[in-house]
C-alpha cells in the first residue's frame, strides 16, 4: 500500500484527493493536514464523508503529520510546496504539487512565470527542479523515470494544452495567434466564500474576469512553444458561469491553407490514440455533448472542428476542473510515478445527471 | 460473476444501475434493454459513458436480450415488470422491480394500492408474490431466504419510512397524525422533458404538486401500520425544488407526553446501529447538513429533533433520490438476495461539491 | 414628491427599495446611507443600476444624510432602528423598519420576542410604540391613522401569517397544533457571503436550519393568537433550497370535523376579497404554480387544500421573499401610511422566466 | 393610446412583450394571438400574470383578432410574418417581426440568408422590403421616416453587432478575422421543452452547438461589411450555459498596429454617446460585471479591452437575451417608429439578485 499524506486537505483539491484515493485499491490515506479546522474530524468540514472517511485533520506541525509517507500531495497555493519539498523529499516521499511551484523545470522559466503574476521570481528549491516534471503525460509522455516531484497542471491549462497540442505539433496553425475562450464552473475558484460566488449573485450570472495575466497562461505558452518549436502567444479569456464543475475551453487558431478538417481530425485521433483519458470527437458531437459528460471522471472530451469560411481551427475542450483539472490528474501522475497503471483508481464513469 | 440484464436502461433508473454496477466487482452487465434508441450504443444516450461502458441497447424482443441472466432489473413503470416476471423467473433469473408491482406481498394490499392511483387492481402474477418482498432491509430485516423478487421502494417512500420507522416501532407517536413534507430534486421526475422541468421554468422555482394520491403514500402507510400495529395515516406533500438530485423529507408527528428528545435520539440510534447506510444525527446538525452530503452515495442521513413547545417529533430525512431512492437501494437489495455483503459496490463517498 | 432616505442601502433590502422606489411616481430617493462602501456610487455595489440610479452612498453621520426626509426606511438589523427612530421622528420623518424593533406594539410583547432570540428585552424607544404598528394590512386592516412607524414583517412571517389567518379567524383549526414547513431561496439570508451559500456548496443542496427559535415565529404566534382569541403554538421549520428568490411555506393544521374543503376555500376567498396582492387558488393549481410566479411582484399566491383522509388543513403560501417578504411590503406600508393607493409603484407583473 | 396585437403570445418573446407593454404608458395590449392554448386566459400559460393581465388567447382566425391595430408584433418563426404582413399593412398596422423575415432590405440579401440556413430563398412579400428596416438603431441610426416594418434583430446578432460596430467603423481591425464566442442562457432556446434543456441535464452543463451555419451570422456579417466597406467574415460559436437569461459574447479581432487601448476605448465611448441603452466600460470592470447586471433591462454593457501581447481587440458584450435581445429591442423599435422617446416603457433597472 502507498501511504499518502494530503497537505491542504480542507480545500476542494484536498477533498477531491480524498474521494479519489479512498477508491484507490493501492493507497492508504495516512494523514490529512490543513491550517484551519485542525483537530476536528474531516467529516465536520465535509459531512458527505460520514461513514466513509473518519480521519482527523492535523496541523502541519503535529507529530502525527511527520514521518515516512510514500507520497505527499500539496494542494496548496504558490510558494508553499517549494518550501516544504526538501524536507519531505529527505524523508523519502515523492511529491505532487498543485500550484505553479514545480510546473517549470528550470529557474529561468520559473522566474518568467513568477514575474508575470507578481510573485518573487526566486525559486526556493532550485536543487529539486531536475527531479521534477510537468504533469500532463498525454503531451509530455509517460516516462517518469527519475521523477520524484510532479507539478500538477492548472485546470484551465490542461484543458487548453490538450486542445491545442496536436495542431501545434503538426505545425498547421499560426502559433502566435492562439485564442482560448475558457469558461469554468465556480468550484474552480475554490472553497472560500466570496461576493462574486454567493449563490444569489451567481445563480443566473456569467462574467469575464482577469483579462490580463491569468496565472495559467505561462505554462501553456511554454509547452506549446516547445511543441511547435517557435514562440507561442495565447490570448486567454477566463469566464465564470453558474455551474459548479466543468471547464469548457473553446480554442481558435488560424489554420494553414490546404489543411482539411479530415486531416485535422485524423491528427488529433492519432495523437491521443494511447491516452485513455482523452477522447476525440468529430464536430457532429457539438449538439449536446458538454461538461456534464466529463463531470466526476478524469476524461477530457475534445470536439475538433474547422471553420472553413474563415480558415480557423476550432477545438472545444471539456474537462471536470476538479478531476482532470486537479485531483484526477494528480492521481494519474501518482500512478505513473509509482509504476502503477495510469488509470488505477480512476476507472468508472461519473454520475449523471 | 453475476450476469445482469437491465430493462429500461435508457432512463435515469437505468443509467444509475449502469454506473453502480460498472463499479461492482461481482457483476457483469450483460445486456441493456430499452424501447427507445434501440440498436444504438448507450453512449449515444449517455455520452458520459464513453470510455467506460460501450454496450448496445437492445429491443425487448431481440435475441440477445433473451437467455439466462442471474439478475434482471426492471426500471420500468407499473404493470410492466409483473407481466414479464414469470418468463424471467422461468429462465432462472432473480428480479428487482422499480415500480409498485412487487411492493405489496398479497393481492388485497396490491389492489388497495392500485385503486388509489387508478390502476387495474388485479395483479398479473399473483403466484409470484410469495417469493417477493419489499426492499427496505433497514426496516424489514436482512433475511432474504426464499426471496427471488424484490419490490424496490419508491424514492419518497424510503425517505419517509426510514425517518418514521423507529418512532412508530417504539409506539411513541400518534400514528394517525403523521405529516411528511417532502422536497425532491427534478431528476425524481425522470428523464423525459416537460414544461415544468424546462430549465428556464425551473431554475428559480419551487412548487407543490399532486396534493392527493401520490403513489408512494400507500407503501409507507402499510409498512408503518405493520410497525405500529395500528393503522397509520399519512398527510403527504410532494414538492419540487430547483435541484437535480436529492430528497429532503421533513417529518412531523405528535409525540407522547413524557418522551424526551434524548430518549428519541437513543431509539433512533439503536434502531439503525447495524445499518451501514443510515446515519443518525442529533439536531445540532441542522445547520448545514443536507442533500448534497448524500449525493452520489447510498446513504440516508436522519436528523432527529423534538419540538418541545408543541410536543412534536420532527425528523429531517435526506437521501439521493437516484441512489438510496432508486439504483443504490436496488444494488443493496441485489447484494442481500445474492448473499453478498450489503455494501458491495456501494462503498465510497459521493463527489462533492 | 415624497423624499425618502434609505438606511442600509447596500443590502438586499436596500437595493429592493431602490428598485421599487425608482419606479414609484410619487417618490424621490433623496439619500442612501450605509456603513460599508461609503462615498462610492451605488453602481459600484450594484452595477445593474448603471444608467438608472446614480446616487452616492453616505455614511450615517454625513451632513447630506441629515435633514428633513418624509420617510426613512431602516433596512437594518434588530436594535438599530429603535435607537435612531426618535431623532428621525423629531425631524418629522415617518419610519419603516425591517427588523423586529417595531413589530410588537407594547413593551411586554417586545420583551418576550427579544428573550426568545437572546436579545436585550428592553426596548430603546418605548415612547414610540403607541404610534407604531405591524405592517400586514391584509390581516390587521388598512386604517393607518396615527401611524408614524411601521414594523415591516419578517419574510417567513408574512407568508405564514397570510396562509393561516383566515382559518384561525374562522376558528376552524386547532391553534395549538400549527405546523409551518418553510423553504426559502438563498437571498433571504442576505448579501453577505457564507460557506453555506457559496455557489458550489449550494447549487444542488437543500437543508433545514435553526430548528428552534427562529426569530419570525414570535410575531406569527402573537398575530394568530389575536385572531383566534387563544394562544397559538407554531412548529416552524426553516429550510434553504438552491433558488435565489422565493418562499414556499406549506402550512398544516388539524381541521375541525365537519368543515369541508369548499367551506374553507370560500372563507379564504372572502377574507382576501379586498386585498389586491393576495390571490387565493383552489387545489387544482397545485400542479405547477409556484414561487417563480410571484418573483418580482408583491403578490402572495395561496393554494388552499384539505386532506380529507387525515382531517388536515393544508395551505401552500408563495411569495417573493424580497418583495412581499421585504421591500414590496415596505412600499405598500408606505403607501398606506402616506395616504396613497396601496398598489402605487407596485403594479405590473414580475419578469418571467 | 397605441393599440397593439401580439402574434405568438404564448412564447417567451410574447410574454416578454406583454410584460414590457403592460408597463408602457402609451400602449394598450388589445389582442393576444397564438396557435396553442387558444381561448384560454393567458394566466393559464403564465400564472405570474394573475392580477395583472387577464386577456384571453385568440386563434389567428378569430374575429376578435382581426381589425385595426396600430402595431402588430410577430413573435413567430421565419416565414410566418412575411406571409401575414401584407394584410396587416393593408389594415393600417405597422409591424415588428422577430424572425429573419425583415432583417434584410433587398431580395438578394434575403436569399443569401435563407440559403445559408436552408430556407426557401424567395421572399413572400418583396414589395414590402422598401418600407422595412433592420432594428438596431444604435448602429443604423434613429431616422425611422417611412419605416413601417422593423426586422427585430437576433439575440446573438445584436450582442455581436453592438460589440464590433465601433471598431469596424473605425477601420482598425481585420474584418476577415472576426471571432465571436457567444454564451447564452437557456431561455434563448424558447419555451418548448427539450432533452438538452431538461433541468437535470442542464443544471451543471455547458456545451457548444451548431458550430456552422447559425442563423444569426448572416445579419451580423452584412451589417459589419456595410460599416467597414469590405466583406466581413465571422467565426461564430454558440454555447449554452446553465443560466436562464443572458448573453455574454466575447469578441476577438486582430487590431491594427499602433492603435492603443485608450484610443479604442474613446472610439467606443463616442460611438455610443447618444445611445441610452449601451454603456461602455473600461477593462477594469472585467472582475464581476456580467449578465445578471443587464437582466430585466434593455441595456447592453460593453467591456472594451486590448490584449497588447497578441495585438487583439477584445470586447465583452452583455445583454438580456429576452430584452435587448428580443422584446426590449422590439419596444425600442416601436417607440422610434411611432415617434415616442426611445426609452418609453423601458426605464428602470431590472431586479437584482
Amino acid at each position: 500500500m502507498i501511504n499518502v499524506k494530503i497537505v491542504g486537505a480542507g480545500g476542494y483539491g484536498g477533498v477531491g484527493l480524498i474521494e479519489c484515493l479512498s477508491r484507490h485499491p493501492d493507497v492508504n490515506i495516512a494523514c490529512l493536514v490543513a491550517k484551519d479546522d485542525v483537530h476536528k474530524p474531516i467529516t465536520d468540514i465535509y459531512p458527505h464523508l460520514h461513514g466513509h472517511v473518519d480521519l482527523m485533520v492535523h496541523a502541519p506541525d503535529d507529530e502525527e503529520a511527520q514521518g515516512n509517507f510514500d507520497v505527499v500531495f500539496f494542494s496548496t497555493p504558490d510558494k508553499v510546496g517549494m518550501r516544504l519539498a526538501a524536507d519531505e523529499r529527505a524523508s523519502g516521499a515523492r511529491l505532487i504539487d498543485f500550484s505553479g511551484d514545480f510546473r517549470f523545470q528550470n529557474e529561468e522559466l520559473y522566474a518568467e512565470y513568477a514575474r508575470r503574476i507578481s510573485l518573487d521570481p526566486a525559486h526556493a528549491a532550485p536543487q529539486l527542479l531536475p527531479e521534477s516534471r510537468y504533469g500532463v503525460p498525454e503531451v509530455l509522455g509517460r516516462d517518469y523515470t527519475g521523477v520524484n516531484i510532479v507539478g500538477n497542471p492548472g485546470c484551465f491549462a490542461v484543458s487548453v494544452l490538450l486542445g491545442f497540442a496536436p495542431a501545434l505539433k503538426a505545425g498547421w496553425v499560426d502559433e502566435r495567434k492562439l485564442i482560448a475562450d475558457c469558461k469554468t464552473g465556480v468550484s474552480g475558484a475554490g472553497k472560500k466564500p466570496n461576493a462574486l460566488f454567493h449563490f444569489p449573485a451567481r445563480h443566473d450570472h456569467m462574467n469575464a474576469y482577469r483579462l490580463t495575466g491569468h496565472q495559467h497562461v505561462c505554462e501553456v505558452e511554454q509547452q506549446l512553444s516547445a511543441l511547435s518549436g517557435s514562440e507561442a502567444v495565447l490570448t486567454f479569456t477566463a469566464q465564470v458561469v453558474p455551474a459548479s464543475r466543468g471547464i469548457l475551453s473553446t480554442l481558435y487558431a488560424p489554420l494553414d491553407e490546404g489543411v482539411s478538417y479530415e486531416q485535422v481530425l485524423e491528427v488529433y485521433r492519432n495523437f491521443y490514440a494511447d491516452s485513455p483519458f482523452v477522447q476525440v470527437f468529430d464536430r457532429s458531437h457539438a449538439k449536446g455533448m458538454g461538461t456534464a459528460h466529463v463531470r466526476g471522471s478524469n476524461s477530457c472530451f475534445l470536439i475538433v472542428d474547422v471553420d472553413e469560411r474563415s480558415g480557423t481551427l476550432r477545438v472545444v475542450s471539456q474537462i471536470d476542473n476538479l478531476m482532470k483539472g486537479q485531483a484526477g490528474s494528480a492521481v494519474q501522475n501518482m500512478n505513473l510515478m509509482m509504476g502503477l497503471p495510469e488509470t488505477r483508481g480512476l476507472e468508472g464513469p461519473g454520475s449523471y445527471p
